[in-house]
């Protein structure tokens, strides 16, 4: 059996090693255009960073072993050609068509698999073009701008706020830049975060000096030895790192007559077979199915790839591994923030459900542990059936831990109520008596049944812009509110322990919103007015940073 | 409606404080034999050892508020009464007789909370009365231990393996004493964790310097200054920790007429009441249904305590919250190892169920990721449907997540093709692009389709004993190999890279059994072995420390 994979990254060479696996027969060969073999694209902000000491480590098995031609061609029988170009497939000889060092060759395959990934796409922007923009999609990227700060560059343009535009903010900063990030949409993380989500990473990368510029478009770039970046205002800049989106290289396929979606990527079933039964394809270059719509969608993560490689390679053996399909599961480390998404979004999910959606802070860990972080989560279900679609957990705290948890209960189809009655390990150094996520569950039941009267930051802000007379009631100690006061209107300080002697002190005729760091004490206090006859009484829901971020 | 709540532990001041929030007019009176409120007894190993600096920061909310009876009192109107025992129940008149400083008196309820928890139990050993014998269930038995380190004690022995007996083991060991863990069943955490797994984690003890003593039962205690205990030998220390299990404080139940299960825990049903409808129970007096098995359980965790305290209070306001059961799930951290456990080991599962298990060994990060560690994860499962049954997961890795997830995954009645579809969050710092859980049920699926020909280290080991003719196959890299020799007879070092060109050297005749640290390379091994036409190969499952730790 002769089986050729097109692209030597995740997809290709765990589809290549999982054949040998099961197969000591066939014929494997490997066609790279790039010179790289099975290289993590994922590490590279961290070898930008300093955090991964060299390029070599990306592509190093863990027990040291170079993953290169020769590693594959030794341990694994698998023939990889690098710097060959896979240009056409004739599917009715069963024949891949290479050019290599100009000279051009043709391969005979039984099976063929295109794991041709996918490719950065750029604005089409004046001055985009400029050797001081580079990506950070390669390992040349990363050398790039390791070189640019060798020589003296002092001020880095970010653009696009996205996955990989985070994690370069991280890295450029620890290296000492200057960094201006530039969105074009309203806000980072676009696709993984709902705007208050979003809010809040944007207010911490201000926080550690990363000057976050969103809704802005990028209108020209005029290189003059640095750079001048024109987005409305003009920022300068020693380089620019555009990373704005990719696109699936299906170019191949659409040649040579399989089905492309709207996405850009192949279309493939469960088994990860195009419409030719013999051509497999996986990875970034294919459109797979969100499990929550139904919707094609392309997932260009790492572990798909890696899933797909394995699916492909049981199949063309004669097996049946599926891969049913993505929930959008994704996470972000933005310096000591973790930033996680999975399933929908509300602003997603408002086109196929009728949807609720509830915030929660609380302690990651049990509050007197020592390092113990505050998560935020905001949790997106379905309003009748409360059926789990997504969440988003944002914060300083173990974040991935929580977004798995919920991940896993999407795929389990679990609802609110399956959340309440989650079974997970308790110990001070790993979580608080209740785990935020079913903390968070508590809290989206309590406000289906009015005990949590909660009102949205957006909603207090608008209050505040119209002039609206109401009051927030700010429930934290004296000492917290001496530390951090809040800078708006009509603000009053009653610490939450003496609240029940001081209800006096407050209108009975006025909205009050109650306001305190995390949520939890506002709603103690919300409970107590309440019970001492206050009928206006609403809750700042997930905690003041919502509102101050605002 | 008067609510007397007795306990004023988790379970207790719990409820108080839901029932509070919900209702603003019921009379509630907590009824505590101590002194401690709302005290967070899972803290006091971590108060023991430093880390936690005050016992009052056991009893703070986060914001910094003592929970004393002025706090209830004044925040949340409840009434708590310390040092007052409850001595009787008369269902019919619906009064509670109670003691306090030698007086008697009786109070009414509407609605009564048997929160009693549990308390400690110890074998009847002669001599284990003594003075220098302490628990480690209350603030006065850890500052009893710091009296007599303060004192001059440098040895201590801690009888009783499981999770506070760990917990001490660590704590007592960073202040710097000699320490000596008694257990008397074959294992330390011998409900949680199956043999192979509890053997990891005893090894890790003693290379972190405690004296492990497993199968070994305490005989008897002399006191002579310092403490004399027999166990076998003679093991001198300076005071001992006997943390040998729990038992519910049910009397008060049994006496009042209340159904009391063969666990020693109230009976009551999923809305937590008794057979006396206005007589709620909650906590680790209570028994509780273990969902995988059906049977009645007594499950002393904090986390339960805390969800059952908001279930009462919801039922007593005539909600209808329910506590469908418990997995099992829990996790200790020792020093810097997690141990964590989930749903059914094995060894309780085959009680129940056909079942298979797999061992797996990985990273539990990117393995060029700074920090990564390892985790070790057993996964149980049901033979034919292939129904996730139970977890342990051991290691200096993230074992917390992936306990979770699975407890997640149990919770779902998920299978092994459903953790394989699960989508996670991938980012370097967070896992490796496939996480372990999911590369675990690979490694099963790997095992049911006889691709991963296994032998389980115990196999191995009988093989040694008996003198039987095999060959191990060290995997490793040269220098691997010679950092640390496997000190076992018949072992050959052909590194995994050079394993095609050196087939020569190794007997076709003979059985095989590839090892290396974590099992993947060995499992490669073996796929190549079994391509050159060796038949007679198997792969040490999970790794070699399986095998040397036996």
């Amino acid at each position: 059996m002769d089986v050729i994979i097109i692209g030597a990254g995740a997809v290709g060479m765990k589809t290549a090693s999982r054949l040998r696996r099961r197969n000591p027969e066939a014929e494997i060969t490997v066609v790279e255009s790039g010179k790289w073999i099975s290289l993590s694209r994922c590490g590279l902000p961290y070898f930008l960073e300093g955090k991964v000491s060299s390029i070599d480590d990306l592509r190093k098995t863990p027990y040291g072993a170079v993953r290169d031609e020769n590693f594959f061609s030794k341990l694994k029988k698998v023939k990889v050609l690098t710097e060959t170009k896979a240009l056409e497939i004739d599917r009715k000889r069963k024949t891949l068509k290479v050019s290599k060092n100009g000279g051009e060759d043709e391969i005979n395959y039984d099976y063929l698999v295109i794991a041709t990934g996918a490719r950065a796409v750029r604005p089409k922007i004046p001055g985009i073009d400029s050797e001081r923009v580079v990506g950070l999609y390669s390992p040349e990227d990363a050398k790039k701008i390791l070189r640019f700060i060798e020589e003296g560059a002092k001020r880095a343009v970010v653009i696009g706020g996205g996955f990989i535009g985070l994690e370069a903010c991280e890295a450029l900063k620890m290296l000492g830049l200057e960094v201006t990030l530039i969105e074009a949409l309203d806000r980072v993380a676009p696709t993984m975060l709902d705007p208050e989500m979003s809010r809040l990473v944007s207010a911490y990368l201000k926080e550690k000096g990363v000057k976050v510029l969103t809704s802005t478009k990028v209108e020209k770039i005029v290189e003059n030895g640095a750079l001048k970046v024109y987005a409305g205002k003009e920022v300068e800049a020693d380089f620019a790192v555009a990373v704005t989106g990719i696109k699936p290289n299906s170019e191949i396929a659409v040649k040579a007559g399989l089905e492309v979606g709207k996405t850009g990527g192949i279309v493939v079933n469960e088994r990860l077979q195009t419409n030719d039964e013999f051509i497999y394809a996986g990875g970034d270059c294919v459109e797979t199915v969100n499990l929550l719509t139904g919707e094609k969608t392309v997932a260009p993560f790492g572990d798909v790839a890696n899933k797909h490689g394995r699916v492909i390679a049981d199949n063309i053996l004669g097996g049946n591994t599926r891969f049913r399909g993505v929930i959008g599961t994704a996470i972000i480390k933005v310096f000591d923030f973790s930033v996680g998404a999975t399933g929908l979004t509300e602003e997603r999910a408002r086109n196929f459900f009728r949807v609720s959606s509830v915030l929660f802070s609380g302690f990651d860990r049990t509050h007197y542990y020592p390092g113990v972080g505050i998560v935020r989560i905001k949790l997106v279900f379905e309003e009748e059936t409360k059926r789990i679609l997504g969440a988003q957990v944002v914060g300083n705290g173990i974040v991935d831990k929580r977004i798995d948890v919920i991940a896993t209960a999407i795929i389990g189809k679990m609802t609110l109520e399956d959340l309440e009655q989650l079974d997970l390990a308790y110990a001070p150094p790993y979580s608080p008596a209740i785990d935020p996520v079913i903390t968070t569950a508590y809290v989206a039941k309590n406000k289906l049944e009015g005990l949590f009267n909660a009102i949205k930051a957006e909603e207090v802000k608008q209050m505040l812009q119209k002039g609206e007379d109401f009051l927030i009631l700010d429930i934290r100690t004296e000492a917290e509110a001496k530390n951090m006061r809040i800078n708006l209107p009509n603000v009053i300080n009653i610490p939450l322990t003496e609240l029940r002697n001081r209800v006096k002190e407050l209108p009975r005729d006025r909205l009050i919103v109650v306001v305190c760091p995390l949520g939890l004490r506002a709603y103690e206090a919300s409970r107590i007015l309440i019970s001492e006859g206050f009928n206006k009484v609403r809750v700042l829901e997930g905690g003041f940073p919502f509102l101050l971020t605002l």
